[in-house]
Parts: C-alpha cells; structure tokens; sequence
C-alpha cells in the first residue's frame, strides 16, 4: 500500500541505463540552474531599501551606488567562473576546485559552507515567494508559514519524480517572470520618456529612524545593505557545478547559459533599483511583516497605475512562481555535492545512491527537512532570513576561485604545451574573482555576524568536524575490512544452539535444520522462565524421543536474553577460535496485527546476539498459513513452506 | 543508560522464588484492595446533590431515600460476594464465574466490561483527588489535568515496583483518611447534641432550575442521581478477584476484609450524606469547575467551623491521598484480569508475562495509558466521568452473581456431600444479588446512556470482538504448529547464498561460514547496483582465487531487496522441498551514531527474505574493533572475534 502512494507520487522506476536521457538543452538549463541568482532581484532591492531605511532617508542616496557595486560583482563573479567550467568540465564545484588545489580541509570548508548555503536558498527564496503572494493577498499574511512549507513540500515532490520533468516544468514561470519584468521596464522607460510622474504608495512613508547615519555607523549600514544585495549573487555557482548535465558541446553551452543568466539577472537588478529609486519606494520590516507590498509589488503597481491591473497580479504570480521555484536550484546543487562527499566517504554512504527515479533521494528530502525547520523556526521572515545568507556563498566563492589560482599556476609550471597567454588571462580573472569575493565575505562576516551570521559559521564548523570523524569512521572500518590474503578455510568449531520453548512444528524445523548443518556439537536450550512450562518441555522431549540434548537454563528474573548470551559465551570459553550457531526459530504471521500478539523479544534477543563476539544468527522461519486446513496430518505446514519435518531424504541420524 | 534510569524508578529485579512472600496481611488487604469503595464515599454524595440540584430544590427531599438505597445495595453485594469468596478461593473474578458457569459470552463480556471500568476507576478517582486538593488551594484550579496527569504517572510507578511495597506505602493514608472522617462525624454529633445549627456556606445558594420536575421527568432524575450514587459500589469486586493474595487462612482473611470494607463504607456514606442534608450543603458543575469546594470539603468546614482548621486541611489531605491511592484497587485489578485473559489466549501473549519486578509491567503500562487519555479528554472533570463510570461494574456484577445461582444449582445436582441447606441459603442470596444488580444496570443504563455511557458500552462491544479476534489467531497457530509425530529428518537440499558486494574481511568470514556448514550447492550473489562496482569485484574474485562460483544479478532500478528474493525463489523452484539459506555478512559498529553510517539495507532484506518461504536466514556478523591497531597481517581483526579467516584448521578445499 506505501508502494502504491509512492508510485502515484514519484512515479514508476527509472532505469539506471537511462541516465543519460536527462540531459538538459541550454534553454532548459538556464531555468534549472539559473533561477535562484534570476529570482533574487525580486528581494534584492528591497533588502537594499530596508537597510538603509533603518537610518530614515538620510542614507537613502547611497542605494544607486550600492546597486552598481552588486552588480559589479556579479558580472565579476561570472567572469570568474567562466574559466572554472572551462577547467572542470566534469563538474566543477567549490568543493572539488578547492579541495583539488588548496588541499583537503579548504574543498571541506567550502563544502560545508555550500550545503548551508543550499537550505538557506530554499529557506529564502520559498519565503519570498510567499511574500510575493501576500502582496497581491493581504488577506493569507497570518498562514504564510503554512503555505511556504506547503511549496516546500510540493518542490520536495517534484525533485524526487527527477531532474528532467521538473525542469521542463520550472522552464515556464521562470521565462515568464524575465518577460514580465522587461515588459515593466519597458512600460515604466515609454511612461518617464512621456514625462509622467509616478510615485509609490509609500513614498511619502515615515521610516521610523533606529541607526545612527554619522561617520562609522553609516558606513556600517552601508556595508549591511551592500551585504543584503548581494543576495543576488546566490547560486551563480551552480552551472559550473553541473556543466555534466548539459548537452554537448558541454562546456560551451554551460558558458553561454552562464553569460545568458548574468545579462538578464544584472539588467533586471538595475532597472528595478532604479525605478525604485525614482518611485521612491519605501519598505519596513514591520510593514511587510503585516502584509504591505514588497518593493518589487509596489514598482508593478505604480508602473501599471493600480494594484488590479492584470499585469500587476502577472508580475505577482511569476514572481512567486520563479522564487518558489529557484528553491529548485538548491535541489540540484544540495543532493549533487552530497553525494561527491558520500563518494569521498564525507558523509554516510546512502547520500551517494540514487533512487529508484535516478535522483538522490535521500539528499533531497534531508534538503527538504532542514529547509522546512528553518522557515518554521523564522516564520517565513526574509529579513531575518537574509541575515543567516550568502556568508557560505563567499565563503566557497572566495576558495573557489583562489583554488583555480592555483590550478592556473599549477598548468603554468607542469604543462609546455598550454597557451601561455591564454592561462596568465584565466588567472588573472581568478585573482580579481577571489580577491573581491574575499573583500566581500570580510564585509558580510563584519557586517551581519552578530545580526545572524553566526548561525551559519556555526553550524559549517560543526558539519566540518561531523564530516572528519565520518570520514574517520569509514577510514577505520575500511582499513580493519580490507583483505591482504583471503584464506579460504573452515572454522575450526560450531557449536549449533537451538532456542527451544515448546515441541512444536517451528521447533522442529530449526533443530532439524541446525541438525543438517553438521555442527560439531549440537544442544537444544530452554530459558526456563517459567519452571512449570520447562518441566512440561522436557516431558515432551523425553515422550518423542528427541535425541538433541535439551538443557534448561534458569533464569529467576524472567529474562530471556542474558542467560542466553551468557550460555554462548560459556561454550566459546572452550575455544577462543570455536563459532557459535544461535539456530531462532522464528514465526512469521500473515497481517501487521498479528505482530503484536507475539512479542518483541525475537528482535531483543537478536540485537544482543549480533553483539556477541563468535555469534552467528541463523533464523528459521515457519509462515503461519492463512488458509486454516484444520489438524490433517501435515500438521498444517503450510504448502509453499518446504516440509523441513514432514519431507523424508534419507532421515540422517543425527550428528 | 536506559537501564540505569528503570533500575533507579522501578529497583532492581525479584526472583521469581521470592513471589510468596508479597503475600498481604488482612491489614494491608483492605488498603490494598479496598481504597476504591471506601474513597467513593469523597464524592458520591455530592454527585447526589448535584444531580438532584439540576432540578433545583424540589427534589431534594429525595436525597436520604436515595442515600439509603445506595448503602442497602451495598450491604446486597457485598453478601453476596462471600458467597463467591468461599466458592472460589483461587480468585473469583468476574470473568471466571461467568465464564465456568454461563458460558464462554457471559465470561468474556464481564471481563470486557471490568477492563473499561477499572480505566475508569483511575480517571474518576485521580480526578475526584485532584478536586479535594482545589477544594483547600483552589489557585491550582488552572492545572488540574496537569495535576492529575502527574498523579497517574506516580501511581503507575509505584505499581511497577512491585505490590507489596505499594501496599505498605497505601495503608497509611487510607487509615488517616478512615481517621479523619470518623473524627469529623463524632465532632458533628457532638455539636449537633450540643444544639449547635450549622450552615454550609452555600447553603443559601440559588440552584438554577435547569431539569423538569414532575411526573415522569422527576423519576427519570431520581434514578440519574441514585446511578451517580451507585459509584459507592464499583471495586467491591476486587477482594473476592484477589483472594490468592491473601495470607492464610485466605477464606476467612478475605471476607472478613470484605466485611470491614462494607461496614466503614457504609458508615461513613450514611454519615456524610446526612450531614449534607442537615448542613444544606449545595452544589453544582460550574461551581466545582471554578474552584468551589466539594461536597465533602464543605461538610468538614463547616463541622470544624472553618476552612482554616487544621481538621480541614486534615481531611482535604487524606481525601486526596486515599482518592489518589484508590486507582490502585485499578492497578492490582486490571493486570491482574488482562494476564488471565492472555494465558487463554484472549489477550496479547506479553500481558501475561511477569517483568522483572514480579508484577504485569505491561498491563500496568496499558492501564496508565487510557487512564491517562480519558483525563486529558474529559479534562479531569469527575461528574462528566461518572457518566461513563459503573456500567462495566453493574454488567459484571449482574453476570457474575448470576453465574453463581448457576454454581449452587451444580453443587445441589453433582455434589452429594454438600450442605444442602447452605448451599439453598447462598444460592438466594446470589438470586438476591444478581437481580438486584440487574435492575440497578438497567436503571443506571436508562438514565446515562445518552450522557455518556453508551462510550463504556461500545467500547465493550469493540473490546469484545478483538478478544474473540485474538482468540482466533492463537488457536489458529496451536493448530497448525502442534506437532503430532515429530520427525527429525534432515532437509533435502540446503543451497547456500553468500549476499557479497566487497571482497574484505566480512564477506570472506561469511563465505567460509556458509562453507562449513557443507550446503548442497553454494554460490555467491552480488547485486549490480552500480555496474562498475560489481566488474571490479568480479576481477578481485579472479585474481585472488575464490573458488566459490560468484553470480551477477542485475539490479537497473538499484534495489537490493526485489533481485535477492527473486534468485531466491528461482533456486527454489529447482526443489519444492530444498531450502535456501542467504547467508549476510552483517556489519557491528560499536558507536550509536556509527549506525546510521551504514544504511538500513539489511534490515529490509531480513524482513523481505523472511517473507519468502523456504529460506534460512543466517547473519554473520563482523565487529568493528575500536582500538585500530592498523592494517597488521591479521587485517586488524579485533581479538575476541574468532578468526574465521585467519585460523586455519586443516584448510577445507570447498564442496
């Protein structure tokens, strides 16, 4: 029944041999991979504006500057990691670039910062996209929680059905959201060429004053609100991580998707902070926290002379759509980079296997899990949000791009045959990349540490030391499992244990089996927990003549797994190299129900015998048979149960 | 660490030698067993005056009528009680009179309904002591659930320490309490001698007139109240169901217990009742629910003229404590019953079985769960409990006294030896009890069934069927593995599977296992989730010799569990007869967390694999060792692993 919902759900299986089937075209790629950094700028500017709000209007006039620094960084960042696809095209992430050229604990560090880089993208952008649709439907503020992890779980679902069908799906909203846009700039560009004045709802807004705006203070508030811009930069990274899924010529596609992405998203960032500007748009935490507009909502209303304008709800609903859907960006990258670092033995094994629909499974919904908690835990609050992010962006940036440096340097001294010139460009790109990512990371640290930050630098330093000692762990386990010299040899002893509480047909089977084991000696043992019901067994034994010596074991406090752990290991004192087989006759029932009529002491006395040195577990299963044929002389052994007891090959006689 | 914590809750574990001696003596008896009877009298006069009260003054002249008929009927019951005593001194529940005498139906509904109203019992008396406690701090009147919660999990704690200290630990508040009420009523006659008029303090309360009043709708609240009344009675059952705890002569210690109860009970009932009546005590659900003392409460402020004495606080204290302490009479009485049930296979095998404290951990448990549950549904609100309460009570009396008519007429025709004028003389007394009972059940089913007790009553009904649906089951598995002639005959073919996916230390420890044990045919299986994998342990196979054949199974959807069963099943066809034996090289961490680091897989194939018939499921487990020594020649097997691979007696050259 779980079968059949998760097949409804995610689909039937998909063949491991049709992996490559899921290649993606450039004009799906761009929305797959490029929706995050395309989606920031419906929050972008407004963080801008909300920051500096913070100091009234006196800081205002530093918005156009701090826009033209984001946008700088960018086409920077972009330019940087034109030579990254170009070097790796097998997938060049931060943590492989890195970790290649600067050493191990620099690729950990950079993908520790990434993986939390990848919730936060789905905790922000999820609840942007939220805002996006209160502003058009004041009336859902109180349940935005509700509805953001509602799309959470909706992206969870489309991931897990696979890659493609989702990007084909995530292509429309997101085409939609860039035409939107270009439509608002256009109209706005006609509108202001004509002379008209157009002013925001809020414009003539009293923003409360709480910052200081003389000498440090305001150049710290400038820093914050640069810091908050460059949300924008977010998931640029995530072409170069997955040049592999593009369609040949791979490492052209991927560069030209990447430049596609960095025109559009640089474009749309700066008409919309201009009209901001000239709009004079003004936005509070408080009054987004209430339902007001976002500042991408009030620009579309003011543009299109009203808030029931049909363009206005388009603008609304693509802007919901693609951030709802840029969520899908972490969903690529976050599952992905998990199971490099599961392959690397980072991080637990089953992050690396791919689900029965070709996607990792397991790294999407431990993407969803985590993104869910944080939006809970924020209430869906992108201001508060925006202050745990992009510090794990910079932080790869900035290794990622000081790792190709070095990658650069390294072809320089080791390879005659590259374009000298050629090299010295790439890396001197990538020393402009890091350096100013690096000034940037400085910045973010400096200006939202206290605000925030600390959370994220926090938890990647705990991730940094869990994914060490995994890595440990599976060091120790392979070097204690690998195998110089097999030897193909016998044990020397095995000792046959049958756990006996009646004389019944299961009973039977398990001595019979463990009869035609050959073990060196063979007991059956009673765990006398009841005295009267073992003196009734060993009547029994005695009446039919069982020639398997039964030995009772007391036990006066009614436990049945001590004794019997004590019992094996006294016959192992015998010989430290002696096996011991612990024979269960086990009985399986036909509905889940019937489970809990008999018990869990099985699964105890399992668990204490797995962790018994020189144990092994053998358990005999008997199927109690649905159909009731009544006492015949089979005994009711079941039909398709191979009559352990009842089939006569030559009956041995014992050991 | 877990185990720590039970042993400092519960103590350390008893012999089961040592269950003779938590015997009781008549003095810790009645405590024990007669808490529940004697603490009812705390609030069923008020519950009286309650019901009365909805119809506002009009009817409360019916009070000492009711009042009357109420301890009549007790002094009824328990008469006929005695006779059950004497005629089944190993303990004459309910469920076994009705059951030895009237069938097998009657047995099984008696016991459906006393499991419910032991329930019951907790949760209107841990109720009812959570009221005498607001009576004298009603600040607490907010955390009353809370209180009672709080009260059920100590009382479940106590009972899983074992009966007898509980029993030592109960005597004193229900002696104080008997104190403390004998000590109020002597005082009232005293001052009611002297002349003195005493007033409650609501005796001038206005009783909003919400119930008719005349004719038929009078009668219909007179029997309400005289059912609210009858509460006095429930749990007199239980000595005659605890006779084999008694110390010896267990006869005569027991109803001479039995007629103590009765003889305080009805005293006290009497006493209180006519207090209230002569102090104008007044009373009402919303009045209780704001904090308003209890009936109770009320009569012993007045009497010590104020509810700042120390004999108020004296009573309130012992009240709540023997109210608390009565659900205890539940406790002994429920597990009791349940384990009874389950040796004839009625109920879940587990509720029969001691743990390690001598007593019926699981039924205690079970108890304090739907104790717990109703509390917090009913929001520890006594008059809406009662309405629930006493049906169970009055259908098992009824059949177990009926039962008993049946037991005389038996004794009269099988026994001629027997005291037939004794026997006539108990025979019209149990005629007396039953049908008194049995017009007392109709009457209280009448007046409360739409208020609340057709939810005792459907859940008797559902409790019914899933005792006969148990039922079935256990006889179903009696009859198909009771072994008529048993047969030890070896199996015709074992065919041995080795799961393999790496060549290392557990997988050769497996495959030499599975060697030893000299199967019929032996092959290793590696599942090809990852092609690449299984190629590169095909070629360690070669290159180090193994002479065991090694089977590729395609797996294109990656599932390990699916292409298992299915080879398995193939094997299988070659012989109905033969089995199968999949042997699994199991991993062993020595840390929790390690755990997780190693996927459920195998859990999932254990479960598959004992789902299909014929196959033989054995574990051979491999310890990883904490200390790493390194990669030494013994490949850093760990010392008190027995050395399959490594020990070498007498090399077996396979099959």
């Amino acid at each position: 029944m779980a079968n059949l919902l998760k097949r409804a759900l995610v689909g039937r299986p998909i063949d491991t041999a049709d992996a490559g089937h899921t290649l993606l075209p450039k004009a799906i790629a761009l929305p797959v991979f490029a929706s995050d950094p395309l989606s920031s700028v419906a929050y972008a500017t407004q963080e801008i504006l909300l920051t500096l709000g913070l100091g009234g209007l006196a800081l205002m006039w530093l918005t156009p500057y701090l826009a033209a620094a984001v946008a700088l960084l960018l086409i920077i960042v972009t330019i940087s990691y034109r030579q990254t696809v170009r070097a790796y095209p097998n997938g060049g992430g931060a943590y492989v670039v890195a970790g290649t050229n600067l050493g191990q604990t620099a690729g950990l560090t950079a993908a520790s910062a990434l993986l939390i880089d990848y919730v936060l993208t789905v905790a922000v952008s999820v609840s942007a996209g939220v805002d996006a649709i209160t502003s058009a439907a004041s009336g859902l503020v109180d349940h935005k929680v509700v509805i953001a992890l509602g799309f959470v779980a909706f992206v969870t679902l489309l991931n897990l059905r696979g890659v493609k069908e989702s990007g084909t799906l995530f292509a429309i909203p997101t085409y939609l959201f860039i035409a939107g846009i270009y439509i608002m700039l256009a109209v706005a560009l006609f509108r202001l060429g004509r002379g008209d004045v157009m002013r925001a709802e809020t414009a003539s807004m009293v923003l409360p004053k709480t910052a200081k705006t003389l000498g440090l203070a305001a150049l710290l508030l400038g820093l914050r609100a640069f810091s908050s811009g460059c949300t924008a930069l977010t998931g640029v990274e995530a072409i170069s991580n997955g040049v592999p899924a593009f369609r040949k010529p791979k490492i052209e596609n991927a560069n030209k998707t990447l430049a596609a992405m960095a025109t559009i998203g640089v474009t749309m960032f700066v008409g919309i902070t201009a009209l901001a500007i000239n709009y004079k748009v003004r936005v509070t935490e408080e009054f987004i926290r209430q339902g007001g507009k976002t500042a991408l909502a009030q620009i579309a209303a003011t543009t299109f002379n009203s808030d029931r304008t049909f363009m206005f709800f388009f603008i609304q609903a693509t802007t919901a759509g693609i951030l709802i859907l840029a969520a899908n960006t972490a969903y690529n990258g976050f599952p992905a980079l998990a199971s490099i670092l599961a392959k690397d033995n980072y991080m637990p094994r089953q992050l690396a296997s791919r689900g029965d629909r070709l996607v990792f499974s397991n790294g999407v919904v431990l993407l969803a899990l985590f993104a869910g908690a944080l939006i809970y835990a924020f209430q869906a609050n992108v201001t508060h949000l925006v202050q745990l992010y992009i510090v794990g962006v910079f932080v790869s940036f900035t290794l990622s791009q000081a790792g190709m440096v070095q990658h650069w340097r390294k072809v320089l001294r080791d390879d005659p045959t590259a374009d000298r010139s050629k090299v010295m460009r790439s890396m001197t790109i990538n020393i402009v990349g890091s350096s100013t990512t690096a000034l940037v990371l400085v910045i973010v640290l400096y200006s939202k540490f206290i605000r925030g930050a600390w959370i994220p630098v926090c938890g990647g330093i705990v991730l940094f030391f869990v994914m060490k000692a995994i890595h440990r762990h599976y060091e120790r386990v392979a070097r204690q499992i690998r195998l110089d010299h097999p030897r193909q040899v016998l044990p020397a002893r095995n000792h046959a244990v049958v756990l006996v509480s009646s004389l019944s047909v299961p009973t039977m089977r398990a001595l019979n089996y463990a009869r035609s084991i050959n073990p060196h000696t063979l007991q059956a043992i009673s765990i006398a927990v009841d005295p009267e019901a073992a003196r009734a067994l060993e009547e029994a034994w005695e009446r039919n003549g069982i020639d398997i010596p039964l030995v009772r074991v007391a036990s006066p406090y009614r436990d049945l797994t001590k004794p019997l752990v004590e019992f094996v290991k006294n016959i192992r004192r015998q010989g430290a190299n002696d096996v011991v087989t612990v024979v269960l006759p086990e009985f399986v029932v036909t509905r889940w129900w019937e489970q809990l009529l008999h018990g869990q002491s099985a699964f105890l006395i399992k668990l204490a015998l797995l962790r018994t040195p020189g144990v092994v577990l053998t358990n005999v299963p008997w199927h109690l048979s649905d159909e009731d044929e009544g006492g015949d002389g089979a005994s009711g052994e079941s039909s398709d149960e191979p009559p352990l007891t009842a089939m006569a090959a030559e009956p041995g006689d014992g050991q």
